[in-house]
């Protein structure tokens, strides 16, 4: 795949993929953190986000029922946008339909969980792990796999409420501090009692960067913070580059004239009132489709 | 309407009514609260509680989407399972939805917002009233409209932060006792800021009486709190007592043996769990319905 808007002068070996469509899939609008990091690397790619806004959040629900709605969105996504590659911008969706959505679409389908394992992989002195992330991530154990599939022991931490500080706006506020406070102090504890020596955590949510600096600030400087979106919109540019041989453009490009449509399936207003902050400049106007639930 | 289960001796008069069913709806396991006033009161009834927890929280989506899934709610409570009166246990669903309920079913429909507005109206001396509620709530004003046809001036705000602490478990929390300092002192200076003189709070959300004994201690003894979940029981009681002539058989029967069903769209094992603190008695084998959405 490559990736090139029409304004760009493209070789006669590129002009055949160009302009490609990346499809970027989350249940709501945390994915756009993972959305940003690709703009910044791919900014000649043209984007199609969708947030499943009326069936948030998945972090809740069964695996029964986050891969039907997962399958549904890819769906959207390829047949009416013509994406010709997935990005599931949700540690829920990973870890739970990966697999429902590779069988649901014909294009390649990359998730946030294995590039951010390989991260951790890398970063990781000690090999041992920590993953916040929500209830549903957590529970499926999805982190853990792809860790000890890397030679890494990882135990993960369910943090419900930090969506809702994030979506609530308190990012820099005392509140949240000591709520990730106590979240992280349960999780080195439980790390200790099994004799473990954390050297990384994994951001296991696209809503978690946003609280990026108070969490560094609470674990720092023993601790390194791999943040899983940014992990997996630099794999997502190494799959562009193996399969077009093409760095995609990344530079001296301007960003702000990337292609992007927004998608949600409801409160459009919210996803535009709030999506700024997570891609950090105006969202522009989203589009409201009905997958039917 | 008469609530009598088939063990209780039933006057002839009564026994063409009995044993009632009476539907309790919720997007969730919150209306337990609701449910859990109504068999205190109505202890011989029937009861079938859904909680449409595969599409929760309806609180941050739009009226469109509330109103299709709670129509499709009622209507399995109706259908399936024989409702003959139903208690809508959800503030979102009954401001946003009331309507649309009572065209999508053949029974009376009671909603939170009118007697919570009622108990409010009884409480109030000065004729200035507060409402926390969740966003969509606040949104659809339905609790100033409320208030304001019953000579009451209200105002509403919304607390996104605490039904995911309730579900954390955090009732009895530091955290949670500065998040309602933070809510309520903003809301205690917008109605300052107005010239009002606010002696009720009503809790707009069936979440919140597990916060009752934090919400009373950062507001007592100057304003009274009303919980919606309580007076909507009392103004089903009063129904059913209007409509069969009977007290509902209340007092001293045994709310042990009252016979509950529990259904839930998803997440069975949460419901198990959760919902015991919400009923305040384990909530039993809940059973999984799919409503297609």
């Amino acid at each position: 795949m490559n990736a090139l808007t029409d304004t760009t002068a493209a070789t006669a070996a590129n002009a055949a993929h160009a302009p490609s469509t990346i499809g970027v899939f989350d249940s709501g609008f945390g994915g756009l953190t993972v959305l940003r990091s690709l703009i910044e690397r791919l900014p000649d790619a043209r984007f199609a986000f969708l947030g499943d806004t009326a069936r948030l959040p998945y972090g809740s629900k069964s695996q029964r029922t986050i891969s039907r709605y997962a399958a549904e969105s890819a769906q959207f996504l390829v047949r009416e946008q013509g994406a010709e590659f997935l990005v599931i911008a949700c540690n829920t969706a990973s870890a739970l339909a990966l697999d429902a959505i590779k069988e649901a679409v014909p294009v390649p389908v990359l998730g946030v969980i294995e590039p951010g394992a390989d991260a951790a992989r890398a970063a990781s002195q000690s090999g041992d792990v920590l993953v916040i992330a929500t209830e549903a991530t957590v529970h499926s154990r999805a982190y853990s796999a792809a860790c000890q599939a890397r030679g890494l022991r990882a135990i993960e931490k369910a943090c419900p409420l930090l969506v809702p500080l994030v979506e609530e706006g308190w990012t820099d506020h005392p509140v949240t501090k000591q709520v990730i406070d106590v979240y992280l102090n349960e999780l080195r504890a439980e790390a200790a009692a099994r004799g473990m020596k954390p050297d990384t955590l994994v951001l296991g949510c696209t809503h978690y960067p946003l609280l990026r600096p108070l969490i560094e600030r609470a674990v720092q400087p023993e601790i390194t913070v791999i943040d899983s979106a940014e992990s997996a919109a630099r794999a997502a540019v190494d799959l562009c580059d193996t399969s077009a041989g093409s760095t995609g453009g990344a530079g001296e490009t301007r960003t702000d004239e990337t292609e992007i449509r927004c998608f949600a399936t409801d409160s459009v207003e919210k996803f535009e009132r709030l999506g700024s902050r997570f891609l950090h400049r105006p969202v522009g106007k989203v589009e409201l489709v009905d997958l039917g639930g």
